[in-house]
């Protein structure tokens, strides 16, 4: 048995499909001149199944996920097509008596250099296509498992990580679970995981890879964090009767659906969803939650390399607006830097990306790319109950500078004779310490506090949530994490606005309690376990919440706050 | 005129040197037949130029700086001693009819890829020693200027960069400024500089050196982050009298010296130094600071590849107890990662160093290592007045943690019939905000608190210190810092314990009234800069520090806050 973080609950129970993510071995750099023909002929087969593969994979995405992610591998066609490239491959066979791989290695190589020694941003990332696309020929030469070739039937990915675009890649009819030896619960693809309903463990460590191979049955426990390799029949009863009780109990939330989220004592409180892809939109707006409390609009930009334009991002926005109708949705504006990579605005290496430019900071630093996201979103606005949020606020100026950028705005579309919703409610993420702290400054400014507690954590505790060298330190039951929670709820309450709750902390049913009795007016987190959140809300009262919350405020330890809430859950 | 970041203040005038970091260029990889014997010569010419070099350095450096330092030129000058790696060279030459650059690459290449395949830490740090030693050898055959061989009269110093071990090595007889391309004012070269008095401004950027040459003559000030190349005559007699006046000014604080830390109703605070390096302890002894605030212990284990031992330790913190004598000196447990090189613990590259493995968790995790490190410690504490103090707590669990190993040190020296202090005080630095939030619960276990702005600043904004792009939200007079640093001293006495401040704000007399109305007790910045801040406390009363205190806590933004102080300091 091994063990990882688990960061997306549910049993899995199927075959392992390995992700080959290795370099390719380039092998026989020299030939024979009479091998020629044959090397070549190889050559051509190779370039023909890289084609073949990725064109089915180009349709299955654009079926399964839309145009715009298959454009990605539109690229990758072009250069197998380009003559420039292939031609010379076949070329250097014959000229220098190279075997098939070795003229693909060299031909990469100097496209490779060529690109990345350009100053067009576009233009270098080019150099990652041609990566891509010549380890793709080599691994079809040298007989290598395709990557992402999966098979049409159930099975469990296992890799050293996925990247949120090969998470989006995966077959979602077919994949029943995650493994990595990577990652962690607040990756990119572990939320976009929790957001498909895709049972999935990460950080199982260096060791898992050489310890299973694609075939293998594995069990995967997205709950306890559980991976059983090839199951006796005793265990794999056990786990398909636990998987039967899961499917049970998510009928029981079924149920919940459309009740309000309201304690015993009639205090109502707002259960959302946080979504990434406007994909979901339609999905989740029939799933029983009231809203989304938060939409990450930087998965529009992201897995491309020009900017989306105005009436892209307006469709976008338009289509979730849309979707959810009188609901409340929440998008967030451009929110990239860290660990998000977006190669259009060809961002500089940073030693501390966590504390660096990023967010709201490029934002008002670029105020021309900012002006066409919030141009995008005031005109999607008029579509349905749009509401505008401000990520990585540190300072009351760059709140008053990033609604001063949204009133030009929304000038300019008066004059040009366009509608919006003339009261579109604006609020700012409270996940930077300093602003928690000045939270009744900038409650006189907004409309609403969204709590990250992902990012807060990280800055409060000064732990990167994704080193796995300190992860004991990183939990949002530290004193210090809930006192600033406490503080911003009552700081909005005093200045008569609503706080909600985006980051982790508000799909965890043990922390449901708790944060109901500082006062948390919303709670957003991935859908899939949001209704456990609303089975909590309903089966408490205020005032009894308020008295966990309260002795929870004494405790000094993270140890104490976890035993004290798990001893009231017993 | 440019500008750049002031760090250490002071007016310099004098020649540039520039400092060169270039990689150095390999000429003509093939050469003639008939010219082997001649590039032979040159080979050997150059190797016995570059030992020349290296034997000088190192003599100068050993006896500016102690054999210790000069330890890093030895491992140098062993290479070009040997026959596997210099006479491979010259082979080379004639077997493959290389130029002498290119053979000294490839062997170089040879050397690298083998030490850094090697599992020992210590040997892969050989591979760096090849890369200078080799870069040495080309820049002498290429005819480049020498890198670290100095003019023997007065110059500044002009770099990309500069490491605190280059810092070092410079011969502070002559060296009168440093200006660099990168760096802050918080980076280690930056505080280096001010501990040696030496005028600095940092983070000029990349134009800075394409338009300055060797030997062009610069008016650096240190105060205002102003640099003129090649002044006129005006801008030239301007700058004389003003460094003539600051002269004076030094010697107005000098007859500070021996008078008391005290306003004028009779508070007494105390007003003490930052140290980096023990050999500074007899120098600041007698400066007229009460004491050592901060003595970074990191300085014993950096720039070298092996873990200095008990007695190694022992006998650096003994040098400075008997320095100080009766006055207090706190010594802060080792605080590496992050932006601090660590060659003997061999530390993972990290995403985020400054929220990653650092400091006391490492300390924790490495206990062997830690309790070499206080039992050293426990043992200087007999010959002075020594407070251990330490860095980066977070969790009430690691405070204490670290005083269970301090208390399991203290039994093996009883047992063993060691004396030590028993009654030796501990403390913690408060440079997170989840301590600081929490200090209440964390003064009922230290004697006493330090705070540290330059990280408690980087986690209460989420902003890292050395990132040039948003240097901006930087500020320590933000009003969420001031709350943390009034927090933390009332918290302070309510316990009954005392509070200091370690950071850059200790040495800004800007922040100095604010600091004492919030019941500041030791201040303690670079020597150089203390005098002002000791004047300053002497020429105001408690009572209207805490007025002032009192004010700037009610403002909302970092320009308000900054405004109010300049206004009053007026």
């Amino acid at each position: 048995m091994l063990k990882g973080i688990p960061v997306s609950a549910g049993i899995a129970i199927a075959p392992i499909v390995r992700l080959s993510q290795e370099q390719p071995v380039i092998h026989e750099t020299a030939i024979a001149s009479t091998d020629i023909k044959m090397e070549q002929a190889r050559l051509s087969q190779s370039i023909e199944l890289s084609r073949q593969q990725l064109d089915q994979l180009r349709q299955q995405t654009e079926e399964s996920l839309g145009a715009e992610k298959a454009a990605i591998l539109s690229a990758h066609l072009a250069f197998l097509d380009d003559p420039a490239f292939t031609g010379e491959m076949s070329g250097l066979i014959e000229a220098q008596l190279l075997s098939a791989s070795a003229a693909v290695g060299q031909v990469a190589e100097q496209f490779i250099s060529l690109f990345e020694s350009m100053d067009d941003a576009y233009m270098r990332e080019r150099a990652d296509d041609i990566r891509d696309v010549s380890r793709r020929i080599i691994r079809n030469l040298s007989g290598y498992e395709e990557a992402v070739s999966f098979p049409e039937e159930p099975f469990i990915l296992a890799a050293v990580d996925v990247t949120p675009s090969e998470t989006l890649q995966l077959p979602i009819q077919h994949v029943r679970g995650i493994a990595t030896v990577k990652g962690g619960s607040t990756s990119h693809a572990a939320i976009l995981a929790r957001s498909l309903g895709i049972p999935a463990v990460m950080g199982v460590g260096e060791q898992f890879l050489s310890q299973v191979e694609s075939g293998n049955l594995l069990i995967l426990d997205g709950t306890s964090g559980e991976l059983i390799v090839e199951p006796d029949e005793d265990t794999l009863s056990r786990y398909k009767e636990k998987a039967a009780e899961e499917q049970i109990q998510r009928q029981a939330y079924e149920a919940l659906k459309d009740l309000p989220a309201e304690t015993l004592d009639g205090h109502r409180v707002h259960v959302m969803a946080n979504m990434a892809v406007p994909e979901e939109a339609e999905a989740l707006a029939v799933s029983g939650v009231e809203g989304i409390g938060l939409f990450r609009s930087e998965f529009l930009f992201m897995d491309r390399s020009t900017l989306p334009d105005e009436e892209e991002q307006f469709q976008a926005y338009k289509r979730v607006a849309v979707a959810f109708g009188e609901k409340p949705v929440i998008i967030r504006t451009l929110d990239v830097g860290g660990d998000k990579h977006l190669p259009a605005l060809a961002l500089d290496h940073e030693e501390n990306p966590f504390l660096g430019f990023r967010a709201i900071r490029i934002s008002l630093a670029r105020p021309e790319l900012f002006r066409v996201q919030l141009r995008a979103l005031l005109r999607a606005s008029a579509f349905g109950r749009l509401l505008i949020m401000f990520p990585m606020i540190s300072h009351l100026e760059q709140l008053r500078d990033a609604k001063s950028i949204l009133e030009q705005a929304k000038t300019e579309l008066r004059e040009e004779g366009i509608t919006f919703d003339e009261k579109i409610a604006i609020g700012m993420m409270m996940e930077i310490p300093g602003a928690c702290l000045g939270a009744d400054a900038f409650a006189k400014e907004v409309q609403f506090f969204s709590i990250g507690t992902n990012d807060l954590v990280q800055y409060t505790l000064a732990v990167d949530r994704m080193n796995a060298n300190i992860a004991d330190l990183y939990s949002y039951y530290h004193p210090a994490v809930l006192h600033l929670i406490s503080h911003v709820i009552e700081a909005s309450h005093r200045a008569g606005i609503w706080t909600g709750l985006c980051g982790e902390m508000a799909g965890d049913p043990l922390a449901t309690e708790l944060l109901l009795g500082m006062g948390l007016d919303e709670f957003s987190g991935a859908a899939s376990v949001m209704p456990k959140v609303k089975e909590r809300i309903r089966r408490t009262t205020l005032e009894q919440a308020k008295r966990t919350a309260d002795h929870a405020l004494t405790l000094a330890t993270v140890e104490d706050v976890v035993s004290f809430l798990n001893n009231k859950a017993e």
